[in-house]
């Protein structure tokens, strides 16, 4: 934080000098040409190349990990950490542009068998050009009367097949179980076997009803991802309907749809991340998502998934805390557009105390869909069982006294513990 | 083309049975769930499940390409490529959430230590829903002059630095050169050192002044990426000064950001795919270009990048060819979409006797950077060269019995030969 210079870490491989290829990147990514133009002047190149800032050696591999590097010489395989950085005059705060200037074409270098994008940190001019989560985790808390504790929540399942009526009939269900959050699948938006406006209608009516009666009014997050047109008139519907969150899908939407939808919305946005595995599931490619997650907060994401541990994908449990740390980690001093993270897959009361644990935070949603809907005592022993673990597990409880103490608890563990 | 469901082909690599896993796709993109819901028939699922279509098992491998994928009993490692279809009732004609639908979640399944998504093929639908590219190929010859053979251009280096001033300064040598085609870098977009609208002002002076002597308006790509009240407004100054083409970096400015451009745009699109690397590198992972380029053209992207035969780049001239044929290739029967593709890196008058040869066709911007620049005549002889290279080339002459009739070939063999 605090940096004067945009500043970005990357992991790279390369059969050549780390530090030759290193300034390889700086070049290619500002004022380094292969031929020397007319006007190429020392003065510019002092004003607005790319440096290294940074070089740490790690150790080597035998075998280059993407294929079509050049590799002279059968030359071994060197493996490093480099910081870039950029004067921030180049491009100006912006998102956009910052995408192509510490992204871009450097994934495509000759020299590299391997490139990763490990994190960034930006100047505050970035703070002021972009709202960030308008909503974050006291917004959320606000909105949905969660106080402390995590937003127990869930996703409408089967992703796509219910209408309107069908997916409110399980919200009703969800409600008399005491949910805290439901969300659309990420498959869900506007598709004519579920109408977004039916469903808003719905689903709103039957979140009406039980806030009647409870006091408590259900966040249910709509998948309006779509055109932006759509995504502006989708969300101004939740608006008037009452509705407290609206969800996109990150990767789908894009950086500049996801600006515009920051800048429009009323309601916090649950920015989902499906599309992720291609940007990150290989460990010498793509983005961490410490680096990544930057650019939609500052977009404007209230909520961003970051899986679950002991998840059904492929993410080891130390990515998983990573990112959610990440998310919980302030971007800027005087703006620290915290976005609260959503845990999914594959997730129960177990996962509790390791999360807690880890994380040492429950300002976060967790998302189970077996963990409740499958539970021995149905969807509000669930509930019951996650909400009465997280509150366990913050008091320093284990999962075992937990179990042996709370009989929702003790069935999930026989259910999901195996 | 004419398909009544989405379908999509993968490539995918599993330690499970290819059909299982196969099977497994279609079930997390559509209506599978891992828990029976109330609310799910039979009627539902006939509805809304995707289906595995086709299955065409490859040679195993020895090892998975991908951490994180579950293998019991190390089990031998398939491949298959496969065919997975959706009704369009699941999403209507939406292209974000056909990128949630073909994309999302799948890279993630535990199932898999390597898929990818290899070609697309969507329902007229979406025809009717997206305006494609206004200007293709043949507006991109009507606003250039340029009636036949490729667009010759080059691109503005070094990619940041030079201001305003330096920026004309060198569109005034390129002019002088003949050249057809500019394009700013995609590092140069609006920073403070080089503002979008003063090098408008500057450079179109340049190419104002050059079309009151030749009768030829160059086409200039200027990069307008941004936010999105950015890129319209810089846009509509780009119209107002009499410029031809604008350029969005697409990884930069992602689909929606794209589909409002492209409704927006009364000039052709340029569409950069730096980031590209991140999306193809490792051939196991992410989007051939066959597929992905589906997206923008229906965006209405009008010039897409291939990168170039011999690149300095990572790719193999087969795929760059295979890009190159994919965006001249119609997307539907009544309305082909065609996109001019962008040739570049490493680019000089010898890569068009093979270009030519491997695609057919002509109707394409080729940009060469030292290639023009570093000609031994100079800019001049850099254009000539190509220009030439590329007549001989559609006449079926061979570069040795060119370059040995003209000068500037002969020059061009020379120094870029080697």
């Amino acid at each position: 934080m605090g940096v004067s210079r945009i500043e970005a870490d990357y992991l790279i491989e390369t059969a050549f000098d780390p530090r030759a290829a290193a300034e390889a990147m700086a070049g290619e990514q500002s004022s380094g040409t292969f031929v020397k133009v007319p006007g190429q002047t020392a003065e510019l190149e002092a004003r607005s190349a790319a440096r290294v800032e940074a070089l740490s050696a790690l150790e080597p591999i035998e075998t280059p990990s993407l294929p079509g590097a050049r590799r002279p010489d059968n030359a071994p395989i060197q493996r490093a950490t480099v910081t870039l950085s950029w004067p921030i005059d180049n491009l100006g705060p912006s998102l956009p542009n910052l995408m192509a200037t510490v992204s871009g074409n450097l994934y495509e270098l000759g020299q590299f068998s391997g490139l990763r994008l490990l994190n960034l940190r930006l100047p505050d001019a970035f703070a002021d050009a972009y709202p960030g989560p308008r909503f974050g985790v006291e917004g959320t808390r606000r909105l949905s009367g969660v106080v402390s504790g995590p937003l127990v929540g869930t996703i409408i399942k089967p992703s796509v097949g219910f209408g309107p009526q069908e997916t409110a009939d399980l919200v009703r269900a969800l409600a008399e179980a005491d949910i805290d959050f439901i969300k659309d699948d990420e498959l869900q938006a506007d598709g004519p076997t579920c109408p977004f406006d039916q469903r808003v209608e719905a689903v709103m009516t039957e979140i009406d009803r039980a806030a009647d009666k409870t006091g408590k009014k259900i966040m249910y997050a709509f998948n309006l991802t779509g055109d932006l047109d759509q995504m502006r008139r989708r969300h101004d519907l939740v608006v008037k309907r009452g509705g407290t969150c609206v969800m996109a899908s990150l990767n789908s939407v894009g950086l500049v749809g996801m600006i515009e939808l920051g800048r429009h919305a009323k309601l916090p946005i649950h920015a989902h991340r499906n599309g992720w595995g291609y940007l990150s599931r290989h460990p010498s490619l793509g983005f961490s998502y410490v680096a990544w997650q930057k650019f939609w907060r500052l977009a404007g994401a209230d909520h961003m998934h970051v899986n679950g541990i002991r998840n059904k994908f492929c993410e080891d449990d130390e990515s998983v805390i990573a990112s959610a740390r990440a998310c919980l980690t302030p971007l800027f001093d005087d703006k620290p557009c915290l976005t609260m993270p959503v845990f999914s897959s594959g997730q129960w009361a177990g996962q509790a105390f390791d999360t807690y644990a880890a994380l040492g935070s429950a300002d976060l949603i967790y998302a189970a869909g077996g963990g409740i809907m499958a539970h021995p005592a149905g969807p509000r022993g669930g509930v019951e069982s996650i909400r009465a673990a997280w509150a366990a597990a913050q008091a320093g409880e284990t999962l075992e006294s937990t179990a042996a103490r709370i009989p929702a608890v003790g069935q999930a563990v026989e259910k999901f513990g195996g």
